[in-house]
Formats: C-alpha cells, sequence, structure tokens
C-alpha cells in the first residue's frame, strides 16, 4: 500500500470479487483496503481463502464498509436486485462506485444511482473489463481508419458459457428475485456493450429479439438473441447470449473494405496478450480459387490483465477528484447508461413477443 | 479425355465457367467436350483466352450444345431469369443438369426444372462447391459428435464481398431482368445452404427478415440478413449477406459442449488445404482470468480443388445412370430445392416488409 493509492472496498463475496481483488492487488494505483460481507464468517474465510493480507479490514456487514471513513471507492458485485439500495447508499457516503454488470434492472433505477453519484460528487463506472484491454484500442483504431477498414456495415457478437445442472438451481443469476435478466443481464450486457462501442455508442433506432428465446420456469432468459437497426445510415447488428451454449465471445464487424474477427472479447484466451483477426482489402484471387489476402493476426500485449487495467483507470480517475479538485468523468457513466437503455429495451421487445421496440 | 469420361458442355462464357472449367479437366471422370455462346466470336475468345484444347466444341449457340449427342451433361451458368427456359430444355434433350446457384427466381420455377429432370432420367445439382470439400464433411463429423459438440443450438453465416462501381452498373448480379434476387441469390444461397446444411436440412418454421435491407434504385437486393426459427426445439440462425461488405464467408456453430469457427466456407483461403476452428468443453479458468482450453485448427487437405470434387461426385452420379443404369440421385435436387425454399420465404419477408414468414 503507498501512500497514494485508491482505497477499495468490496461488498459481497461473490465469485467474480476474488479476480477484482486480485485486480485492485495488481494495480498500482489501488490497495484492497475492506472487505465486507453480510455475515462476518463469510468474510473472514474469503479473506482467507484468497489469501488477503491481513492488513485488509474484515466486516461483518456491508454498511460498516459504507461508513468507514478511510475507503475512497468500493467495488460493487452484489446481485443487480439490489445495487439501488446499496449504490445509491455508497454514493451518499462519498463512495466512488465500481459496480458490476448488469448494473440495474432498468435505466430507471441506474438513473437513481447514476443521479446520486452526480450529486456526490463520486465517480461511476461498471466493470465491463474487456472495455479496458489494449486490444480494444488498438481494434478501435483499425476500426476507425477508413482505408483499412472502411465504413462499418455490420456487427455480430456473441457470449454464452454453458452451466451445471447446479448453476440452474442455485445460481443468482437465474433467480427472479435477484437477477431477473439472467442472461441477458449476464452475459448480453457484453454482446450490447461491443454493438453500441464498435458504433461510438450512436444507439440504435430500433431492436426486436430474435426468435427462440429461452426462459426457464420462473421466467428468467436463459438465452437470446436480438437484431439491432440505426436506420438511414446502413448499419446493422445482431446478438446471442446464452447460458446453455458452449463459452464463445465472438466479435465480428464487417465493413466496406476489411472486417476483425475475435472470438475472446470478453476475456482473453491468455492474459499476457490478445490477438484478433484483421482482413482488409481482401479479394477473390483469379478464377475464384482462395484470396489475394489472408487475414492477419493482430497481436497486442497486456502489462497487465484487463481487470487491473479496468481498477487502475477508476483509480486514476478517482485519485483526479480526491487530489486534484477534477470533476467525475461522465463517460464510464454514459457508457454504462446507453448499455442498460438497449438492454431494456431488448428486455421490452421479449416482453412484447419479439416485437420491434423504437429506442 | 478416356473412355469413360462423362463429356460436359458449357452453356455461355461467365467469369464462374472459367474456373468450372478448370474444375472439369481436373475432375478426373470428366472432360470439357464442348462450349456454346450466343455468339461464336465470344465463345471462341473465351476458349483461346482459357486455353481449351483444340478438341473442344466451339458452338455459337446453346441450342447447338443440347443437339449434340455426345454431350452428356451440361453445365449452366447463366442469369437466373433464363434457367427455366435452359434448364428444363436441356433436361428434354436429355443432359445431365449442373446448374448454377441460384437455382431459380422461386421454387415454382425451380420445380418445373427439376419436373423435367425427372421425367427425363437426368442428374440435377447445383453449383454449391463448398459442399463438396472435405472439410464439410469432417464438419458434420464433429457436429455429430454428442461429447465433442453436443446439441446445435445457433447458427451464424455470412457471405459478402465488395464490388467496384462498374458492377453495380453492369454485372448481371444486378440487374432486375436478370437476376432480381441479387446479393440474396448470389450470396445469401450460400449463408442459407450452410444453415440448412448444419441442421440437417430440417426447413425452419420461420424466417425474418432482419431490419436494415439495402437495395438498389430497380429494387435488387444489394444487402440483407434474416434469421430462422425451427420452433420447439430450440435452434436459432442469423445471416448476413451483402454486396457492399469486404470478402466474408463466416460460418459459426454454436453447441452445448462446443463450437465451430470458419471464416472462408464458401471459398478456402487456399485449394490444397482448409482449416476450421473447433473449440469443445471450454471453461473459464480459475478465477475467471482466461479459458481453459483454447480452441484448435482442424485441418483438412483436399486433393482436389472443391470444385473438382464437385465435378467429380456430379460426373460419377452420372455415369452410375449412363453405364449402371441407376436412377438419379434424390438427394442434390433436395438439398437445392429445400434451399431455393427458405430463400423464397425470406423474399416474401423482405417484401412484407421484415415481417415473420412461415414456411
Amino acid at each position: 500500500m503507498t501512500e497514494n493509492s485508491i482505497k477499495f472496498g468490496i461488498l459481497g463475496c461473490a465469485q467474480i470479487a476474488r479476480k477484482v481483488s486480485r485486480a485492485i492487488h495488481l494495480s498500482p494505483n489501488s490497495t484492497l483496503y475492506a472487505i465486507g460481507s453480510r455475515s462476518i464468517e463469510k468474510a473472514n474465510k474469503f479473506a482467507a481463502d484468497n489469501g488477503f493480507p491481513e492488513t485488509v479490514k474484515i466486516y461483518g456487514s456491508y454498511n460498516e464498509v459504507l461508513n468507514d471513513p478511510d475507503v475512497d471507492a468500493v467495488y460493487m458485485p452484489l446481485p443487480t436486485t439490489l445495487h439501488v439500495h446499496w449504490g445509491v447508499l455508497a454514493a451518499e457516503k462519498k463512495k466512488h462506485l465500481l459496480l458490476e454488470k448488469p448494473t440495474a434492472l432498468s435505466v430507471a433505477d441506474l438513473d437513481l444511482i447514476l443521479e446520486a453519484c452526480r450529486a456526490n460528487g463520486v465517480q461511476f463506472m461498471d466493470g465491463s473489463m474487456w472495455l479496458h484491454h489494449p486490444r480494444t484500442a488498438k481494434m478501435k483504431d483499425m476500426l476507425r481508419d477508413t482505408q483499412l477498414f472502411g465504413q462499418l456495415n455490420s456487427i455480430h457478437s456473441t457470449s454464452t458459457f454453458s452451466e451445471t445442472e447446479e448453476f440452474f438451481d442455485d445460481n443468482i443469476r437465474v433467480k427472479p428475485d435477484l437477477d431477473s435478466l439472467g442472461a441477458l443481464g449476464d452475459v448480453g450486457w457484453y454482446c450490447i456493450g461491443a454493438i453500441l462501442w464498435a458504433t461510438d455508442y450512436k444507439l440504435p433506432k430500433t431492436v426486436c429479439t430474435l426468435p427462440k428465446l429461452t426462459c426457464n420456469q420462473q421466467g428468467v432468459i436463459l438465452a437470446c438473441g436480438a437484431s439491432f437497426d440505426w436506420g438511414e445510415d446502413g448499419k446493422a447488428a445482431t446478438f446471442y447470449c446464452s447460458f446453455l451454449s458452449n463459452v464463445s465471445m465472438d466479435l465480428v464487424l464487417y465493413g466496406t473494405n476489411g472486417s476483425i474477427h475475435l472470438e475472446d472479447f470478453t476475456i482473453p484466451y491468455e492474459e499476457s496478450s490478445a490477438s484478433c483477426d484483421l482482413s482488409s482489402g481482401a479479394n477473390f484471387a483469379e478464377l475464384q480459387v482462395g484470396w489475394t489476402v489472408k487475414p492477419v493476426k493482430v497481436q497486442v500485449a497486456s502489462e497487465l490483465p484487463q481487470e487491473a487495467l479496468m481498477v487502475q483507470e477508476f483509480a486514476r480517475l478517482v485519485e483526479n477528484i480526491k487530489k486534484n479538485g477534477k470533476s467525475p468523468d461522465g463517460k464510464w457513466p454514459e457508457i454504462s447508461r446507453k448499455t442498460q437503455l438497449v438492454l431494456d429495451a431488448v428486455g421490452k421487445s421479449i416482453e412484447l413477443g419479439c416485437k420491434p421496440v423504437d429506442i
């Protein structure tokens, strides 16, 4: 822990908190300062299981973390249903808020959190780690290169994993009172986020759920897809998210002059480096018996895992506010809000029986 | 030319006829016997440009090819509008018919051709070359492996290329009186064919065009997409085809235990060998900081280019009929008919303004 480190408190002992506590440890401007659970036993066990240093404070409630004056920021991987209550409270306690996705059950709920953050001058960011990988920035550079890529015409994205019976019985992500958005909220968030990222967060005009929606008996979404339409400018997008298919994380961008393919966009195969396939200016070979140019693998090294880069960026913004008197960065709340807005529209399209919904 | 070779006549001097004449040459059981064009000058030039041997008969009309008693089979790369007339006539002249895709403007038109082939005992096959690549058979083996791949949940396919201004002014594929189906017929044929292939030709219950359809001023489709639904059994598919995006030929199959990705499914990057990426049993690594298993590249060698394998298979069936008294193989007409049927439904969905169409 250095003098300048941003001190994080973690609310809850979710699986993902293990990954993010490591990320806080790896991030050079951040320190894991406290962890709180509804039971002190659970918090102690989590700290022991994950080898937390003894300096980390262990609390038996979320409130104690929020009331600790030394905590600068909280990472909140709670069930979505609890986000409004604890997110608003955190902001009111002047804690900067790194909130796990999906950010809320609706954009109306998210707005309560964002408004609390605004009113209290704290930074907001959601836990979309992939946005912080240097590969993502590299892809945006390529995407913007009109020679290399041209105009973006179409986007396809997937985020799927298949789970054990145990998951479907027990996991909060398939319980209507905890995460009623199911696969749409959990993994669809990434697909929607990737599509918006590719279009520089220009909202589609219309979204429409694709047929073959799968829900569990309590109505929680286990698999769904949707198509997006931007109207006049010609872009289109589709996504597919599921708890019922083997791991996939595809992002494909189709442009007039090129295309970009990757199959591990949310979690790169490896931590130190990630790649994507760039095809540019390809055409059919003479007689159409092959391609003139094969796609090339564009490799991008990453000094830190993407989740540590996320924490580092969040802590940098917090530091700017805390020590340099800067205002919170409006970019991250806007990204979250637009993602949630489109997610809401997909949810509404599902409710309407796969009818188009204007945004 | 060997004694047992099947003698091919080609009707028309389309670009694609160059590729297929080479394929006939490469195929061990086939001989290029004649070529016919509406003008003898054009046919002579085509023969000279492509280095045809002097034994190849050059005709100044399609009729002369069909009337040549030594011609066993014809390859017909004519504009789609002309398929019914010349396809039916070829069958009536007892010529086995290898017909370029799209096979017809509608399934009703195709049925006229298929009925003529049936009535005259000649073999029918459409020009979907990729179906004959050994990679395709290998993928089907993997797809059927319930351990490796599991149950097929979702399919995504694209077939796109971008063209010069000249193409959009002149090419028959964007002229309403020649190929009114445009990109849907030309490249969408492959996407639809791939989706049907993956589902063992089980027809979807419903198809629905995706928004962001692009047509030229004469109403010819330049880019479109669609989603397919099979109803109860849970499968879903999407495709995107376009004359306005750089070359792409994606086929992705998502299953409960695995996925298969390839980006060159219609025309492999190289002739001698092709690959696909197989991901099976992958999961998130400990802490979700990577994958437990990376996809593996499955490489499949091909002794002949896929179009030569197509010609070889077609000629084998013709030989069976001609020399062994067998009946025409019903598999290939059925594949074509189902593809055309779904293509018709997509076209109808477009006409209805992207409304779902039951099949």
